[in-house]
């Protein structure tokens, strides 16, 4: 399996408390070691820094818990590989062109008969991941489904959601998706998330000795949500997502819900 | 206008001393401030670094500089803006999926009319750049003529210089384009290369007081080649290519040339 993070903020945030959490359970107080990856947006605009070496022992994941890059929106996945070898094409976030935006994915799971099941036309995958396949699988769906037409955002999350439902049927499938405005996330088994507004107080993480007063980072108008596969502090109350719930946050606010 | 920078090679090989030359250019001994990015291949996978700031003075310029990521090909840009604002969004290199593969492509030059001439379809623009535009109408011209059939190198050498000779009617249009596996150049007016084998020597930095000496670095095998708008060492000798003239290296040797 994999860990995953997300962020959806309403101003640009950095996430180098959460992630210096999450690097430390890839090789170090997590068994995830086959890689690691985050995708930042800056408007539509986005960077990526991936790396297949366990993220407790990266000299680039040592760069992003040191600089805090603001963002809005942040995906982040490290790896216990099931499904493909370790290498950098298979290293999620994966990410894709769709209605002149760019859209990230990562996924923690794995799925069975995936390449017969989730047949893909338009969208080739690159690597061997059952998370990549199910990725193209899903942009071709939409596609076929609304062509050059992009939905709104509560047409098109119902829309994903019964995809990820369909996709679910094979396995564990546990997702995050973002075209930089929208996060949304689908949960089978394991997903956690937590929405942090004023009045904010500390919060003291997990995996690293390290505590953050929030008050005195933020403004009293941000809001900024974080979804992980676990909780990343124990002293914040994370809600525990259920089997088969979906999930859009826009700007940090969770705008739409399914269950 | 901006600096361009490429590497083809025939073993995983790092860019460490031509990139420590190159992002001096980026604010320091040349005014390409607008940001810069690299990517490396790894097989098929590949991975950028991206920063809107200047390279000169990027953390993350400074991290690539001192850390040796392999690879075989390599593609790498610092900008100064001339065509869409300063952002991440219109940051080099531009990265699209063809084929299977990973496509990935920098420009440096001004177009003219490029929205109205170079109208594109299948693939959207995300940013502002006439060179991103570009990009995708490559990229529309080479699916509207081959479809899912990917052609063999030789034929897809000749109807991407076709291309692009129809694109420099528009303005400046110096390229660099990889799958990963080939490296196509095409030269409006500034772009120069060399190739390094066996036996190898020493080279001298022009930007940054730095000596290598490859035969400490290297096997008698490895074949490297380097492309760059202006030379990076002063003690080699570099090919300054044509305008109209267009290469495709492999594995770091000469494949074809076009005048």
């Amino acid at each position: 399996m994999c860990e995953l993070m997300a962020m959806s903020a309403n101003v640009p945030t950095d996430i180098c408390f959460s992630f210096s959490g999450l690097m430390q359970r890839g090789g170090n107080t997590g068994p995830h070691k086959d890689g690691w990856g985050i995708t930042f947006y800056e408007g539509k605009g986005c960077r990526s820094f991936k790396d297949p070496l366990p993220s407790a022992h990266s000299p680039i994941a040592q760069l992003v818990t040191d600089y805090p890059i603001k963002s809005e929106t942040v995906i982040c996945h490290i790896r216990q590989a099931n499904s493909g070898n370790v290498s950098l094409v298979n290293t999620h976030p994966f990410i894709r062109p769709m209605w002149g935006k760019n859209w990230t994915y990562a996924h923690n799971g794995q799925l069975a008969d995936f390449q017969s099941r989730l047949a893909t036309k338009y969208h080739l995958p690159i690597g061997e991941t059952d998370s990549e396949h199910a990725f193209c699988w899903i942009l071709d769906q939409l596609l076929q489904r609304f062509d050059g037409d992009e939905p709104n955002s509560e047409d098109l999350f119902h829309y994903v959601i019964g995809l990820c439902k369909q996709i679910n049927e094979l396995g564990v499938f546990n997702l995050l998706l973002t075209d930089g405005d929208f996060l949304l996330v689908y949960c089978t088994n394991n997903l956690h998330w937590l929405t942090r507004r004023a009045p904010f107080g500390k919060a003291s993480l997990i995996d690293a000795e390290m505590v953050v007063n929030f008050d005195q980072e933020t403004t009293e108008n941000d809001i900024v949500t974080v979804v992980a596969t676990q909780p990343l502090t124990d002293d914040e109350t994370w809600h525990k997502m259920q089997k088969g719930e979906g999930l859009l946050f826009c700007k940090g606010q969770l705008i739409y819900q399914s269950s």
